[in-house]
């Protein structure tokens, strides 16, 4: 079995390896085996959200196994979920694959799809197989709002803390240790598969958050998201102030590979921590990093910064 | 624009261009623009499938316009939401799309969604796009049961009437005919972009259907897996009997291709019809194929059929 190739297995063996590994979840009304699923949503509404991870352009296979990305494209989907305020309930994933993949790779997908979900009992309720010329999994994640309102990113106001929770520029720097050909090191772990603040979602709602956005493009980008769509400036305040701790983490794979941390930190995606503004008290998991003014776009200690994130076609 | 590539916009760009062509929908609480979607679900639960589109594995491009591909990918989808006996709500959308896929493409695809979910008032309330190295459209829908139990594929019993809803064969012959080089005639649309009865999904729930699911790998084969859950034999009628209309229309073009038209029916895909057992009457839209009996796997007109539809991976 360990050698054994996708083409080795009919359609049917081989989604019964997936379904056998994946939790059933503690909002599943009927799992998997009909041609759809039904989830509990007792908010009488649903948070829905989807994201693809692709292979060559997402992650490769040489540094990520299945279950490294199994784990990240739940991740960065429950995310999404948790962006909006909402604690997750059900997850459906469409994966294909390519001939030629060993089937550990799928199986241990799987794996790594339960291993994120199961601990917070989010079922994996469905799925679509099927072959293609390389590893995409497209997964929809879903969430439950308890009756609150969703946060969004138009709603912040001058005088509003900024705050995040999570970790910032540890993905980029596993990357760029990757791409270095350094793998022992944890920031190699965070980019291969984050972990995001998910409880700090619901929190953040809880504690009145007026905007809030999961980070994936760059802390620039995505903090410009909530500008634009707020009508206000985001000012963080200087890196080294507001960052102190990821900088201090990320100084030494900085020196390795000849970067600057600031950028990794203002610039770097996919660390899938959480941007959000507090008119009042914030969240538990959050540490405040600027403030909401009156204007437009993002500043950094009072500066344009010179970071932007990245273009997926650029 | 007619000659632009993907390449040639930038990402928040390409995305504005495909959001602006998404329909809102019924049952929309929050819109794209945030990091997730909000879908109303009356019901307290919802319905969720996915099923994805691969270029050259379910399409190909010299044949299939974006308006096709997203017809399709709706389709596909809705008729999984219709067969679980709910009515559709809202679709999530994430397209990989190479970087010289011309922009055409990508917005006619949207237009597509558009013109089968916005008559239905289903919103297209989110999505992800990214670049691969061919296109791929991963759908994931959502329906509302009202209150009902949803319909499974484990219900048939005994005595029961097998009902088909839609038509059957149609799409595979169309295929075939594209092969042979054939574009004008009425079963390539049915090929290209497939007609699912989706109205009779509820309807069947509401007369009491006891089993249901979207024929999308086949007659005999989806029969099967009725047989299979349910514990019991599916026994459809002489084809002559049961799918004399069908027939019909496919001998012109099975004896353009030297195909049989039986074949297509029993064997062929996609056509995403909707196969259900009723204890009582039929619900409006079915007509009467066969019966289930006592046993197991399925039979047609007493034989063992020759025809077991197709794998993804075979």
């Amino acid at each position: 079995m360990d050698t054994a190739r996708v083409a080795d297995l009919d359609e049917d063996a081989l989604v019964a390896l997936v379904a056998a590994r994946l939790p059933a979840g503690r909002s599943t009304f009927l799992g998997p085996g009909d041609d759809a699923a039904v989830v509990v949503a007792g908010d009488g509404r649903f948070v829905v959200t989807t994201d693809v991870l692709v292979e060559d352009q997402h992650f490769r296979r040489e540094w990520s196994s299945g279950a490294d990305v199994g784990a990240r494209a739940a991740m960065q989907n429950l995310a999404d979920v948790a962006a909006m305020g909402a604690s997750p309930t059900a997850l459906v994933v469409a994966l294909t694959v390519p001939p030629d993949l060993p089937v550990a790779f799928v199986t241990g997908l799987a794996e790594g799809l339960a291993a994120v979900c199961a601990p917070l009992g989010v079922g994996v309720v469905g799925g679509d197989l099927s072959a293609g010329p390389s590893v995409q999994v497209a997964v929809t994640a879903h969430g439950d709002l308890a009756g609150r309102a969703p946060v969004r990113r138009s709603g912040a106001r001058p005088g509003d803390t900024v705050a995040h929770a999570g970790v910032a520029g540890w993905s980029a720097a596993g990357l760029a240790l990757l791409v270095a050909g350094r793998r022992d090191d944890e920031l190699v772990g965070a980019y291969l598969c984050p972990r995001a603040p998910l409880a700090a979602g619901p929190a953040a709602a809880r504690a009145g958050a007026s905007a809030m956005l999961d980070v994936s493009d760059g802390l620039v980008r995505d903090a410009q998201r909530i500008a634009s769509a707020s009508g206000v400036q985001i000012a963080f305040d200087s890196v080294a102030q507001a960052f102190a701790d990821d900088l201090a983490r990320l100084a030494g794979a900085a020196a390795v590979v000849g970067a600057q941390a600031d950028d990794w930190v203002l610039g770097g995606g996919e660390d899938h921590g959480l941007l959000a503004t507090f008119p009042g008290a914030l969240a538990h998991g959050f540490r405040p990093v600027g403030h909401v003014v009156a204007g437009q776009g993002v500043t950094v200690a009072g500066q344009q910064p010179t970071v932007s994130g990245w273009d997926h076609f650029g």
